[in-house]
């Protein structure tokens, strides 16, 4: 992965083992400079890269002129997905893509068929393989105990995307999942839901039944070293502000549990 | 003062001594259906008026109108200001237009000569008047103990709108202003600031070098009981992401100190 080292001054979490980033998922409306735009306003330096974004046929020469624009704006493009694989062709284009693109996770959705096939990839590329979870919505991957099940047995570069929302969503406890499941955890999607089941939807952080405080204190305690990256999916024509104040509310908690 | 009562539910800060509200003159290039919507979307309720919002020589019909917009968006004016005073016909006019609007606290920046008047004034009204600091851009009032001075003396309603930002800015400590000066103070300014002296720009809440945990925390400490209200002046022209994230930001630090 291309690493652009960011001063102490210009990242606010620089002491704390992790980093706050944007899920590109959230801008899925949006092209990459609006994108850029809103990750500047609100002084955000990791993004999940998302396939809108930066096509999985993009050429050598695009996916140069990606990276410099991001550079431009001081951001670094940590990892790429969520990709949903139904094949062994989508496993091996993916797997192609990360190498081309320069990261060393895929955040993905594979048929649970394909996963002894990504385990031998995982180990072939030297690439961590974060599985995504969906909450109730979708049969596949529900929560972390589901995913758990499915990668512990398999190469420890098998882990998964925690989405804390989907796991709330599913009737699970996202900060003591953190703690059982970390070492398998490695990217996290953050976000604010207003139910712990179907009907919960996504809100801005602070206004939801999510915990927090809690949350933060355990990304210290297991020492995860990852992104928490903000997955918002409320008033997605317009959801500027809120995910301003989604990134206000979490760094505010940053701050007060220090 | 016209009361619309608020649910726990619609108020976040339910359970607080305090409320969040916004300074009207964070919206000084809007007009007050923008104000309203940024209100909304950051689920503030409290506004203190301002003047191009609600003229002073405002008739009672656009007062009632005024009002009753506020209330369709589930908004309070808890209060009118800050409004400048240079002769005792001005004062006049801004207790009989407080009157009019129905709120029982002015923030005003009277000449100093004027206190003796208006101390007459806050008695024959029963009003509260809440004597705005403008940190060292203005030789008038800079700082929390100048007000203070000002003050200490005359009738108990006579007190201050403590700028947060402003007094800092003066080279001052505002958590240490809050709890010695708390018998006077009516009224806050919240905002974060670059540097304790006159270089110091507004900033969005958390990027500065305020304390806002401590803030926070003497807040419950003296049982503050008025409104802390958002004066964001960073870029004025499109502030609505950066008031967003200083929202978020002070609501995140609430939630953890708690």
């Amino acid at each position: 992965m291309a690493v652009y080292p960011l001063s102490a001054q210009q990242d606010p979490e620089a002491y704390e083992p992790f980093k706050v980033g944007m899920a590109g998922y959230t801008f899925h409306k949006f092209n990459l400079d609006q994108t850029l735009d809103a990750l500047q306003k609100t002084n955000v330096q990791y993004l999940c890269i998302k396939d809108f974004h930066l096509p999985l046929n993009s050429s050598e020469e695009q996916i140069k002129e990606f990276h410099a624009k991001l550079r431009s704006k001081n951001v670094i493009g940590y990892a790429v997905g969520p990709i949903y694989m139904k094949t062994q062709e989508e496993v091996d284009n993916a797997f192609a893509y990360a190498k081309r693109v320069g990261v060393n996770m895929i955040v993905g959705v594979p048929n649970v068929e394909l996963l002894p096939y990504i385990d031998k990839k995982v180990k072939e590329y030297d690439m961590k393989f974060a599985i995504h979870m969906h909450g109730p919505d979708i049969a596949l991957y529900p929560d972390a105990d589901d995913v758990w099940s499915h990668v512990k047995d398999l190469d420890p570069r098998m882990g998964m995307c925690l989405d804390i929302g989907h796991d709330r969503r599913n009737g699970k406890d996202p900060v003591a999942d953190l703690e059982k499941y970390h070492s398998r955890i490695f990217d996290i999607h953050i976000k604010d839901v207003t139910a712990a089941d179907k009907s919960g939807k996504s809100i801005e952080i602070g206004r939801g039944i999510l915990d927090f405080p809690a949350f933060i204190k355990m990304l210290r305690k297991v020492g995860y070293s990852g992104v928490c990256s903000l997955e918002h999916e409320k008033d997605m024509d317009n959801p500027f502000m809120g995910i301003a104040e989604s990134i206000g509310y979490l760094r505010g908690v940053i701050e007060a549990t220090k």
